[in-house]
């Protein structure tokens, strides 16, 4: 197998370091505390189709990080892109919306479970602020609890007190507590009674940096009835989750229902739309809400939506996702072993996270993760991944393949 | 000239009730407050072209609202498509972004006056919280000075205390001051000392249900000045005037250069981006600042910005917008005076805001615009509107027909 060059990203990213503030932003940022092998990926992509993407340079990668999530059903999937090229010829970005607006809604609450109604806006981070805002219009309280290290998005209460732009004000309405941990939750809510608008957490514990978690056994169920018992809004954010562990929510998969569930990432495979949906005794607080944006009745994005929902349903995405995923991290663990390492996985199959145990400079993972990507496998080093429909038999076996060698590459350098 | 029905919009409607809260949000919503002609108006468009779309009942309107602003060039504008279209079929969504995102930072630094580098985000407010999240990451202080009624988006800190879902926390950090009045900034800024992060205001003041004002002479160059003195980050928010008065930003329109500089709406013809340029010396701090989402890095709404601005520039679009606009007012104003109205026009005319005089309850502007929209015309009750250049001299000829026989309808029942 050849290792890739990448003389052409590594170009393009000296012109953006002139023109965008660290160059690229996000997870791909190539700065202090970044997620990716950084000398060894690729910084832009030219192209990409099904489970692949192809870099500037010409070289093709198995993209096991899916846009970070938006990617279910492959690249440009063929029907999800005819719906959204047809209702482009018709009218995108009018003054009023289409009727896509009210077939995507229905469509929803016939799919996800717990939805009475839908909401739709731009990013996941629109959605938990929209869902914050519900439960505080609905309740008269201001307070959240969240879980330490949840990720809900980046406006300034999502993040921590001393981080650059964040006050303390900012976060003066939050409470935290450990994921999984009923009996401190129970706590906190005794402690604040009738000062909590809203719990909100992700429907298992996917943070960066470490093992995810799944939740315990009844956990959710007795989060269910405390909530009910104290009148505290259950929000989930089902934003990197949602339609990978189950299309009727991630709720569904854990067996109870959340009032209000914020969807993105999957939900049009890609094209630019995020969901808030809800139980019926929320629809008057959600209603009462000054919330909308540009763009937000947009009609290509939401018949995009329209048709990702029909595939994933009719292909059972959510399934062939874990079925894929357990294939896959069961044969890198094998790969691990045969070389003397102990590869941890944890979270989900269809979003597993995965790290070498024992190397807590994390050095050993980010080699491994590198000669990885090196030869065409796209991983990073300490976010969850994500498995689409469109990933074969063949592309996991490439992937052992490759993992095998660069566990091999590792184990040799160690000696 | 034939009135409209709207029997298939208000089937929609009743359909989007049971599941939508309150049917249709944003502007739209036919609730109490809302901005449109509510017993007159189309609720769902089918299809837009140019400077006009159509409801789901075949009536077809000139469309002065411009989806909120993003119909610059037309709906479906040619070239803007073009390029989008040409860009989805590489690749939109992907784990790593397109060297457009590069191109794009290169272009708007090269056309945007003030800016020395460009971030790209989703929604308007993206940038205006990103704006302030940069400016208290780079001068270490917490509070923001907005004018009163300014409009900056929907998150938590944009909207007042006591509107639902908004606690105290939310807003503690804010100032506020009257848009146009330097003496009251200047004192703001003197009572607080050493506390003020930034002043954030639009270009000019268009505020809903009030006259649009234009800076008074001299404002902006004061402005700078202070905030050059007092160590404070001047960020115009351009979300809604951007490249509708100046292509190279609205704050070289009225003399002066903004530290931070939000844009949104016309950015892309109506694909979904939006961004904030910014100066040399606030680069790091934006780079400190965590700031991602889903979507954000996608390449066919950053390819179809490139196209717009290109043919914006190539179009002198802001100035067409105004001379049209210009066009239009005068007419709008002298079709009102035959009929003993005074239709008072303020703001910038490509962004024109209007009202009856002496008519304190708006009932009969209301009836005025109710009976334009019956006719095929697109006014909104109590928002700016806005111009494209796919707007003809035939559709303003046909607009101040309509608008005359409005004026002539409601003389009559007035009598």
């Amino acid at each position: 197998m050849q290792t890739y060059s990448h003389a052409r990203s590594r170009e393009l990213f000296a012109r953006a370091t002139k023109v965008i503030p660290g160059g690229v932003y996000g997870h791909l940022g190539p700065a202090e505390g970044c997620f990716m092998p950084v000398g060894a990926y690729p910084l832009f992509s030219s192209r990409a189709e099904g489970a692949y993407f192809w870099d500037v340079d010409g070289n093709r990668f198995i993209d096991y990080m899916c846009a970070y999530g938006p990617n279910i059903l492959g690249y440009g999937d063929k029907d999800v892109e005819a719906a959204a090229l047809a209702q482009l010829k018709e009218g995108n970005c009018v003054t009023a919306p289409s009727p896509r607006m009210v077939e995507l809604a229905e469509l929803m609450v016939d799919t996800v479970a717990m939805a009475d109604w839908a909401f739709f806006c731009k990013n996941g981070g629109d959605t938990t602020m929209f869902a914050l805002m519900i439960a505080r219009a609905a309740t008269g309280r201001a307070r959240a609890v969240l879980t330490r290290g949840g990720y809900h998005g980046v406006a300034p209460w999502t993040q921590k007190e001393g981080h650059p732009g964040i006050t303390s004000a900012d976060v003066s309405n939050n409470l935290y507590v450990e994921f999984g941990d009923y009996e401190a939750l129970e706590r906190l809510f005794a402690e604040h009674h009738g000062e909590i608008a809203c719990f909100m957490a992700t429907p298992y514990h996917h943070p960066v940096f470490e093992d995810n978690r799944l939740p315990p056994e009844g956990y959710w169920q007795k989060v269910r009835a405390l909530c009910d018992r104290e009148g505290v809004v259950l929000a989930i954010d089902d934003v990197r989750c949602g339609f990978r562990l189950d299309t009727g929510g991630s709720d569904r998969h854990y067996g109870f229902e959340a009032d209000l569930e914020c969807f993105c990432k999957a939900l049009a495979n890609g094209w630019n739309v995020s969901a808030v949906c809800g139980k019926d005794s929320l629809k008057d607080a959600a209603g009462s809400v000054m919330y909308t944006g540009s763009y937000w009745l947009s009609a290509a994005p939401i018949a995009a939506a329209i048709a990702c929902i029909g595939k994933m349903r009719e292909l059972g995405a959510a399934g062939l996702c874990m079925e894929k995923g357990r294939k896959l991290t069961q044969g890198l663990a094998a790969a691990g072993r045969r070389h003397g390492f102990d590869l941890r996985i944890s979270g989900e199959p269809s979003m597993w996270f995965m790290r070498i145990a024992g190397d807590d400079s994390w050095q050993t993972h980010q080699a491994w993760v590198a000669e990885c990507v090196r030869r065409g496998v796209f991983f990073t080093n300490h976010h969850n991944h994500f498995i689409n429909t469109a990933l074969t038999d063949e592309d996991i076996a490439f992937t052992l393949e490759v993992a095998d060698e660069a566990f091999a590459v590792v184990a040799k350098a160690r000696r």
